[in-house]
């Protein structure tokens, strides 16, 4: 089960906030953070978070770490997997002046680890820093290479997709692993009974099975019991330049996304803004979720230039192309209070 | 005129929001920011802050200062002069880390300049961060000694108080300039008609002065004519040890403090807690307000341990001892909503 939920208000800064469940315990995930963005999310829920994701390190999307660093600081890596964050390269250096930018008087006492990840084109290099150093020490754990693919578990992966944006700002695509159930009336039809084996045979096993004392062939038990339940799926994909040519770059790394969440920050008639600004308008966006293909397009990441009663023009102009398109939940109720 | 909004909710971040206005416009002073403090200052105001005064940088003390920076962090130094912010010893170090902890691209568009105060013991060591450097270097402004007064203009002053908690927390006392005023009885009394004499005598006119053709002894003018009128004044201390000898050592720097706004981090019963953790009893602190002699004691940053049902307790322990205590306007009414 995937939940995904867009932090922020339109036209401020906004950031995801993602829950994975795959029957193991739940993963979460935060995507930016922006000022004010944290405000929504319990405490006790920022404390359990699994992984950090910035697009970029502007202002915009970065102006409320002070929040999730304070739930986090001291989070030992003994605990969990420590505080992991990705971004693009620029992101260890970044934060670790975050890291130092208060007084760390009672470091000594302090046991949180923090490993910030670099995501370079082919590689991601990787860096320490732990608070009880107060932060100071940038301890190089290496690089490693990836072919787009930074996080991998059991429950989940997580894809980079490099964007332009001034400089690189990072997409990502976050997919849920299938699960493998078993069809249980085919169980009954073949006269066979649950038990350790159909672990075994979920886990991949290969030849012959022993079923329940009974020797059965696992490539053919496999064909007839097991189905692949796809998991589900989200992209982010904010602060970019959306040309032609990017979008048939970018499509072909989004198939199979269920859901979209874009940055809007344009409408049409202000395409030379988003040019010049390096963003995307909401147009563009419209065109590559029908090109991908997504189920749903979700709108985020409004410029501030416009005022409430023009976001609905927003849903307007995207759904004229991509009609499954709405805005995070409750956005329209806010600009109806604020108009 | 001085009104001082405290920020923040009652056992959470607190700051100060001071505003000072002696009618040659207005000055606005912060001291400390932390989490969720500003969020009730319009953005318009804290685009006009004159001067930040941090009195230490301990996470509940800077965890908003993101949002005072989106404000500021662009203010050229011919606009005004410049972002100005004092601190204890290592400030300048600090904030230059939060000035680095955003991706900076853009910064040769840039021009804001920021001077960090550094305040030692007898003297200040200056700083100058500019954005369009991306803030990456220190200019050593240099060093100027000062006897406690670090901030001195004709509308009002600003004396530092070193405090001791597990280093050096900077208290504060701020007092407007005392006003000067014509006695208009007086002035009818002596047959005199106002003129640019006036200002020549307010402005300190020695020997004799023209008065509308006519000499006058200024001396003379001066004694029967003008009178002061004292200014008001506002002490900020928090997060510091508060023994016998601190109060002794303390007290005589806050004569004629009008208004003391304290830390009350514990209740009397938990003072060994507060030895502990290097901060006050609100019991401490009433007994400094009754040495002083203040006319009001405002109490702030109470511990989180204490539930909204008790903070009422707080405002008991104080005024057994020195009745005009308070709370910011507003606080009980949250301890009653939240408990």
């Amino acid at each position: 089960m995937l939940k995904v939920d867009v932090l922020g208000r339109p036209a401020e800064d906004n950031a995801l906030w993602a829950t994975l469940d795959a029957g193991q315990g739940q993963t979460r995930l935060l995507l930016d953070c922006g000022a004010g963005t944290l405000d929504a999310v319990p405490f006790s829920q920022l404390q359990a978070v699994d992984a950090v994701l910035f697009s970029h390190l502007h202002m915009d999307h970065v102006g409320g770490f002070d929040t999730l660093f304070r739930a986090i600081f001291d989070r030992p890596a003994a605990a969990t997997a420590g505080n992991q964050v990705w971004g693009p390269p620029g992101t260890a250096r970044i934060l670790s002046h975050r890291f130092r930018g208060y007084w760390w008087n009672h470091a000594p006492e302090l046991s949180g680890v923090w490993h910030v990840h670099d995501v370079h084109h082919n590689h991601i290099h990787s860096y320490r820093f732990e608070a009880n150093e107060a932060f100071e020490v940038a301890h190089d754990e290496g690089q490693q290479a990836h072919d787009g693919l930074i996080l991998n578990t059991p429950q989940f992966s997580v894809e980079a997709l490099p964007l332009h944006h001034h400089g690189v700002s990072l997409g990502y695509v976050v997919r849920e692993a299938g699960r493998v159930t078993v069809n249980t009336g085919k169980l009954a039809e073949l006269g066979l009974k649950p038990g350790a084996w159909l672990a075994q045979l979920k886990a991949g096993a290969e030849g012959m099975l022993d079923v329940n004392g009974v020797p059965h062939d696992a490539a053919a038990l496999k064909a007839q019991l097991l189905e692949q339940t796809p998991g589900q799926s989200f992209a982010y994909l904010t602060d970019f330049v959306l040309t032609p040519a990017e979008q048939e770059r970018l499509a072909p790394k989004l198939a199979g996304v269920q859901t979209l969440y874009l940055e809007a920050q344009y409408l049409p008639e202000d395409a030379p803004l988003a040019e010049r600004h390096q963003h995307t308008t909401v147009e563009q966006g419209a065109a590559l979720a029908a090109a991908v293909g997504v189920e749903q397009l979700v709108l985020l990441h409004l410029s501030r230039r416009y005022r409430p009663e023009r976001w609905p023009e927003f849903l307007a102009a995207a759904r004229a192309i991509f009609p499954a398109t709405d805005f995070p939940a409750g956005w329209l109720r806010d600009a109806a209070e604020e108009s």
